[in-house]
């Protein structure tokens, strides 16, 4: 693991998601850029000294000198966005399989520069977009793919939040001062931070890839260098309209992604915070709760479950199908076996660059008096 | 009354809205423009035949004969929105006040025209933008009125309905037919249906005007000649931003208007379908769950509530509330006393002349490359 | 009318209720025992003075006089509970039809008493168990009634208020005075305002009798002379089994009625203040969201909703289709003509003996230390 | 770990809670009863084989013979009922501290045994009432303790589910086998298995005993040994009367746990499948909506939450909370440091006597002609 020592909020997300199954342990980081607080970090986690590491590259050095079967299997990468690069790049370079936080750089530029090294390389990359790692979006996608809603014709995707209404980065909370600091999140706050993965969701869902958007994002909060808040009109590919909203003044909000898609015959609700719930929607009868863990579910959204229905699966355990997944591919990898095609379901570099072309058209656009920005595509 | 006749739906709920409190009493009526359509639908309402006319022309002239005391006090309005405006001005010339259904009418040349009547003849005038009705729309005016919430900055406010998915105009559904027939519901359809709600209910709760938007309305269903969805980024006058969005095509969707309000300290979020109830929204303290019939609430969602609480009041309550403060306006003003304030909480020519430039810019946007179609003001 | 003077809740509603269709008009009334203050009430009604009378029976006694036609139709009783029976038997025997508040009257044997006089004058009786009256508890009735949930077996009713948690009635507030005075009220205040709802409702939708009980009844608040809270196990006729509980000490709870009813192959949960929503629960598909208005409903269903779905119609409504039932069908025996089956759907005297013995059996069991007391038959 | 070999479901739960927080690992374990499943359990969680044992028996003897440092530091038991008391009869008489599933035992009789080798061998001894896990059941305590809701009245709690609807047992499923086969689970299915969880949370959170019970319980599956279904009436210490009802056979029902506690000045909701909410309810002001990570919680409910506000987590997190609170305090002792006062909130024998009290007192009650049935103590 990169990044994520003391007073980290993701790191701990990563750790936990990752072992969730017991099919993956951790066994060496370099948790900070200052050394000493990466060998506190590591000891807290009862790592043997020798493999908390003071620097990302001492890391990688040093473990790929290790004997196979020793040295770790793959590296986590959960640094602020401005690290997300040379970190990934030095690591398939050393040999070491990525799983990388989103966005998965600091601009376009670095993702496609990413995707061939990882072409490159042929190493496995895994991206951190974690909510489709609910059972419950893999079941509204497979109701889009398996035609249940028809053509789609309109997508409504947001993600509300209200905790940075005030100027949260001037009291010292290092969530807040690195996400709105340029040099470390990129060229946005809000749109890189969550509007992101409103993108990702929605076209990991219907399968749709955006092709223009309108955007206007704001700066509420004075003094702030980056959006705090965004409104996009969408174009998908297949003629269908949308509308993106994400924002982090919307004072109550807690983290409240949510998606709606209307097809021709019916739609579907689903709430992040009420992730074991999907609404299908119909004209001509009544809607259904479609609930985490019911027997009449697809395949992909059972396999991503662990409990009877009524016990709820929530962050963590959405967050661990991704690795789970992405640690079973690698395994059949490892073992030199073809991959389970069901394993195969967490994203990768092409979200990846889809992610950052996204930021980067909606930040061209909020700037633009024309009304429609083309997607930029690779 | 003119227009509602058998098989229309809006007809039925004004005259149960404006009975509801005993204060007003429907005494006569031209309600279709085929003359026995009219005469059968008065026998239906147990009206004296004298008292049903073929005619709104043949109503004005006859009405305004009758003594004082005996003809009417004043004229509802519930035709399709292409007789709004001629129905409205033979009505105030000869004499009658008005309560007029929205659209106010057929295009915003008519509208600020009929202001130049309304304010010539000094005459009543009231507009059924009934959402406004319902107590706790009211009471979320006030909590942005008197500061709860801050300096507002986002306003989220939606329409999605789903009825007209497919072509049911072709069909013979009457609501249908008309709607989506330019003759007589103008330049929009879903925009002039429903987005005007939308968007007076924002104006009304915020006390913001628009300022410029940005549309992209879409026709979905093939061979309508109106749109059937459409989605809008808004600037109000304060710098707050917006985004409305409405459908007719979203599946499953009944008559879910909504809105979200976001200011520098709170947050309101209310519900059409859920009416009595209304968050309020804190970062620092828990969400509240405000309720029709409260004894914590303000005045004017008092004063516009019957029951007690849990006694669910809803949309023809709602309805109600406009009448009855129209009416009992009506009344000061023919008894000849000053009328209650409190009373003059009802839409009027204001609010549907802005109804009228919306739809017009909205259409105007749609069709332009240019990001932001400046709102047209009167 | 008889009693829902000024200050008075239910009279109000029961006004509302009677005209909202247009099918009935309000022609004279005694609304108080004080002469003068029915006078006033009347007077706000616009009533004219020689209609509005000082004593209930100084108007059967004059109404009875006037020429058929003039007279009115059938007279609505909205007094206290003491009052309901004198009032009714005088109606009856006079002539007039009854539409009465519950309970029916103020014991049992009263109750009894009743029935043999509405026999005996065969005129038509109606009792406002009001929440009968909604769409969808129609719905849910019919759902037991044409099988779909299988054999019922279980059935959870609760109707928690929060109202009287302190001692409200020492405060001059008219509704908590009279409804904790056993003289007014009766032998329970709790059960007899609300928990008969409840009772009501199960019976209504399941088509099951109760036939025992073991009731736990308290009263809280101390000084309070009846029951403010109750617990009740039930058992009914074909073996289900059932918890019925009411309380008006349950602190934030407004009028909270619900009902539970689980059948061998599936159940459903309605909610009062929620109700245009029903939910059908299945164990092997996903649940379904019914909701008022949808075209898939039955026809009891539709024939008690005025407005599409999304227009939410309330609690006015649900106690007008009690109203429109009960005059429907007055006057098709006015006219001679049979009245239609779909109308007779109103609650009457049987329903109120079922009423009365509830309390007076639940009261009893309350009192026992045996564990199971029979519920009252007649 | 006894027990939990491939196929349970509540092996994993504890397996996924026990290591969730990185503060522990699974070393040894003796999954089934049949030593060759054991064996392969073992291996599927990559377990050293000679770890893995055919027995508990064997385990228990050889661990201990294990240098310190290298045995196993406590045990986690997760066998049927019937096992429960043995096993940690044994493990503890080994020198074992104990986690265990509840019930605590198969009877009451047991329960008392198994306190006494408890306090004769001052081991540390945990059982998983993991509901009271949830961090917002913790405020929920907090809220009664601190006097927010004034004295308690009245108390409902219920947990229907409705798998049970039909005779799974009969189908080879292994939970309903086990659970509905008095020889395992005892005398009590429903009430043992889920009316339990019931009683232990509503104790938990009033911090009230219940006194006496009145209890009428069900078997509709035909052919079923055991309860599916119960209705009880509570008495409580302080004069408060509530109701519990549980039932397998509500057909549509998940894991719906939840509770509603009254008190003289406030009410609380809470609902086991939507974990991160708890409504304060209150009669003069709005109700509020109090959610998990909420920076206004009490030091319990933060204490045991991981993720911000708006990241939910669920049922195994507040698994985790119990085994980590466990585990801090087991580490405290075994390092020979006063435990944190904090760490020592989870259920231990004494709840787990309440428990087996619980499911006595209501199978006699049942069996009663007597209304209420003292609550047995010890």
């Amino acid at each position: 693991m990169v990044g994520g020592g003391k007073g980290a909020f993701i790191g701990v997300v990563h750790r936990m998601a990752a072992q969730l199954d017991g099919e993956c342990e951790l066994v060496c980081g370099a948790f900070s850029s200052t050394p000493d607080k990466s060998k506190e970090s590591g000891q807290e986690l009862y790592l043997p000294s020798e493999r908390v590491y003071g620097a990302y590259e001492e890391m990688f050095n040093r473990e790929k000198e290790l004997p196979e079967g020793e040295r770790m299997d793959f590296v986590t990468i959960v640094t602020p966005n401005n690290a997300h690069f040379p970190v990934a790049k030095m690591a398939l370079e050393s040999g070491f399989p990525v799983m990388s936080e989103k966005p998965m750089t600091y601009s376009l530029a670095e993702a496609k520069e990413l995707k061939k090294i990882v072409d490159e390389t042929g190493l496995l990359f895994g991206l951190t977009h974690n909510y489709t790692g609910y059972p419950l979006v893999k079941e509204a996608r497979e109701m889009v793919r398996t035609g249940k809603l028809g053509k789609i014709r309109k997508i409504v995707v947001e993600y509300p939040q209200g905790w940075l209404a005030t100027k949260l980065e001037d009291t010292g909370q290092k969530q807040a001062a690195w996400r709105s600091d340029p040099k470390r999140a990129g060229i946005a706050n809000c749109m890189g931070d969550i509007g992101i993965h409103a993108e990702n969701l929605c076209e990991y869902i219907t399968g749709l890839h955006i092709t223009e958007v309108c955007a206007d994002l704001t700066t509420f909060v004075e003094g702030r260098s980056l959006d705090d808040d965004g409104n996009v009109l969408l174009h998908f590919k297949n003629g269908a309209k949308g509308v993106l909203h994400a924002s982090q003044i919307s004072v109550g909000e807690e983290n409240a992604l949510s998606i709606r898609v209307y097809g021709v015959k019916g739609g579907l609700v689903w709430h992040q915070q009420d992730p074991n719930t999907l609404i299908a929607k119909w004209n001509d009868r009544p809607d259904e709760i479609i609930r985490a863990g019911g027997s009449y579910l697809s395949a992909p959204a059972l396999q991503n479950t662990r409990l009877p229905m009524g016990h709820p699966e929530a962050f963590v355990e959405a967050f661990a199908n991704l690795y789970r997944n992405y640690i079973l591919t690698l395994k059949s990898i490892l073992d030199g076996v073809e991959p389970d095609p069901a394993n195969l379901d967490f994203p990768s570099v092409e979200e990846g660059i889809r992610g950052m072309a996204f930021i980067e058209t909606v930040v061209e656009s909020s700037a633009s008096d024309i009304k429609w920005t083309r997607f930029k595509s690779f």
